[in-house]
């Protein structure tokens, strides 16, 4: 099955890290400006962007907001660099 | 900004507890069935599906996997409508 599926290679922490920074950075804020605009600490950010964790839905969410982009599109592999 | 952003209005867990049940009902999966396959307790299934749990993305690789579906498919409104 996982043949069929090459989405599921790669973790999906790591995606989702990599989107959110390739956003971050196309609208130029740093991790702070982002922080501040999603209402989250900025060490929780930093690790997010790093892979490290395993984020809620809701952090999605409002990440997602402060960047203006859909949620779903944070867990699409390199959609930043689709744009 | 809000108002730009229809996406933002519905809160992201009914979101995905509703995409879920909608694959998993055209999958004629039971919650049982679907625990099985995503290797997740039935009782936390039955909780996400009724929108009542922050999940983390590293479950909801693992629905999608079971569903056979990528998993940022999950987070779009009422995705199992459109196929």
């Amino acid at each position: 099955m996982v043949r069929n599926m090459p989405f599921c290679k790669v973790d999906i922490r790591k995606i989702v890290g990599n989107n959110i920074r390739g956003f971050r950075h196309k609208k130029d804020y740093t991790q702070e400006k982002l922080s501040e605009l999603a209402g989250i600490h900025i060490n929780y950010v930093s690790s997010v962007e790093r892979g490290e964790r395993n984020v809620g839905i809701l952090n999605i969410a409002k990440i997602a907001k402060a960047l203006k982009i859909p949620p779903h599109v944070l867990l699409m592999p390199e959609s930043y660099d689709r744009e």
